[in-house]
């Protein structure tokens, strides 16, 4: 069985590298700030101790690592890169931690629950900042300024995108109707553009510049994120959903693409019983069951599982344009399987 | 008497380019997003209908135009670094209105008063990417993707350093007792490396490379940032303060400089009056008017004061030593007036 972070054909040295580079890079800094964001990265506990603990699989470096060596550059090509795309999705879920009111993340309590919501956005800007310096780090020994400067543009244009996502799914909590493809747009932008970004910025550092690689790249990456994100919805109504950040979402109201299928397409007396549901304040566990029962019945279910698998393959599509041949595909394969995980195992 | 924006010996069109800038780079995306970020701007209201009423000074944006202007290069060379820099320093207060509860900015709800906390958050980090795309603009055609990496790498260095400031700003809400030095620190950090850095950029922007003008241009911009930092703990507590993010930071407790004297420096009556004050949750406006009694008695008003004053003539030494010319050092004295602000008018 492969460890956390492991992903066939990639080097086993990946996760470690990963690890140490982003290890490193916090440590040069010594100021509590900095403690902060090796407690969200899950090396120390709130006073600051060692945690026994495995770090979380890093799916959007590992991602940008694999991607570098799919296209044969060696994955160290792109450990800039990936610890740069790393602390993005650290500093995104500091900060949607606090919008969601999520008080814990992997089996601890969240950065606001331990130091309060004032320090914990204030952690997520600086953890912003270092995403960026890690970036200037990815400049390589034979590449000039201008393919750095591309690189860094690509990455902010992707955390705009992120923002565009999650300024939508934030509105969808108001709104009772939300259209499918407008939920759709939401999961690429929120969930995809970031792992795009991986994929893509991995690619470049790996030393594939052409466009006819890079885009199916990114693209690649894109439908991968937002059928990580519907799967996400089913493993909550209908999986052994332990991440609590999951249900959550739920409970908050969030939009689920069953939810917004039914409220689309359903009979009367379905859009009825799920209207009354979503009037109230926040859902509780007893609805979210009804939630689940009814949404099951009138196809909802089924719908959210053949979009999971058209995106899964849409994806694949994707990949397959890019051309990497047999073992960079199969390694590229590895990484999709990671990310869309397993929503009803 | 000078319109808000306009610095004397700055050319007219200067505020008005800023102005045309940030407004155009915004309205290139149409999304609601980005109107959250028109209404922190001053543009429109919460419904989006243009708002009646003059933008704010823009002192970071105009700070780096004048920088640009007293280099010799024109304001015009700048324009989209000023834009960065203003829109670093108003994700920043979106951030920051969320951190300390202020309901009020400008006379105007505070974009998390009106939109929510969450969509507040995000909409900051928006406009943090957005900031940084801005800084893609500000590369000039005879100019290479060095500089402009270079210039990039400066901005993020002083964003990273305003969120280890904010940090200890944070930080002291929880403490009675705080060096004055740490004091000192965290206000350089926190106003003074976005001064900093628009001036660098400024001088940058405007055609000059040499480390000795833009490093004293960088220290120019520090001392004055702290000096306004300091100038605002006065206001809010002798002045005839207007801003309610000023009083805001003492309800919340905050440590002032004249606070942070006191603690260390009063009497033993001066510091269990103040210890009993700063226990409570937080403080009104009885506790506040009291404080300001204590304060002044024991002579913290006047090392507040003298404090301001020598970051002030320090600041100007910095500028001196930039050697910018008669009337480059005039425009930027002009500039330094409008930071510094006018703490007991």
């Amino acid at each position: 069985m492969l460890k956390l972070g492991e992903i066939q054909g990639l080097p086993a040295g990946a996760p470690v590298a990963l690890e140490a580079g982003l290890q490193a890079f916090i440590a040069e800094r010594d100021m509590p700030l900095y403690r902060m964001m090796s407690f969200q990265l899950g090396w120390v506990d709130e006073n600051g101790s060692p945690a026994e603990r495995q770090p979380p699989p890093r799916l959007h470096g590992m991602s940008c690592l694999a991607a570098a060596e799919a296209v044969g550059g060696g994955f160290n090509t792109a450990i800039w890169s990936a610890v740069a795309v790393e602390l993005a999705y650290n500093f995104w879920q500091v900060h949607a931690d606090v919008e969601d009111g999520n008080t814990e993340r992997d089996g601890r309590p969240s950065v606001w629950w331990a130091w309060g919501p004032a320090q914990a956005i204030n952690a997520g800007d600086g953890m912003h900042a270092m995403a960026r310096l890690a970036m200037f780090r990815s400049r390589h020994a034979d590449a000039g300024a201008e393919q750095l400067a591309a690189a860094i543009k690509l990455f902010d244009e992707a955390i705009a995108t992120l923002c565009e996502g999650e300024y939508l799914d934030i509105s969808f909590q108001e709104k009772l109707s939300v259209r499918i493809d407008e939920y759709l747009a939401m999961a690429e932008a929120r969930t995809g553009a970031l792992f795009g970004c991986a994929m893509q910025l991995g690619a470049t550092a790996g030393g594939c510049m052409q466009a006819d690689l890079t885009q199916p790249m990114a693209a690649f990456g894109i439908k991968l994120g937002a059928a990580r994100q519907v799967g996400g919805d089913i493993a909550a109504l209908w999986g052994n959903a332990v991440d609590k950040s999951q249900t959550g979402r739920l409970t908050a109201k969030k939009k689920s693409l069953p939810v917004v299928h039914a409220i689309a397409t359903g009979t009367p007396t379905v859009r009825r019983k799920l209207g009354d549901m979503y009037v109230q304040r926040s859902l509780g566990s007893d609805d979210m069951k009804e939630a689940a029962l009814i949404l099951d019945e009138c196809g909802s279910r089924k719908f959210a599982q053949d979009t999971y698998a058209r995106l899964l393959s849409e994806a694949d599509q994707s990949l397959v344009t890019a051309g990497l041949g047999h073992d960079g595909t199969e390694l590229m394969r590895a990484v999709a399987r990671s990310i869309a995980g397993d929503p009803e195992p």
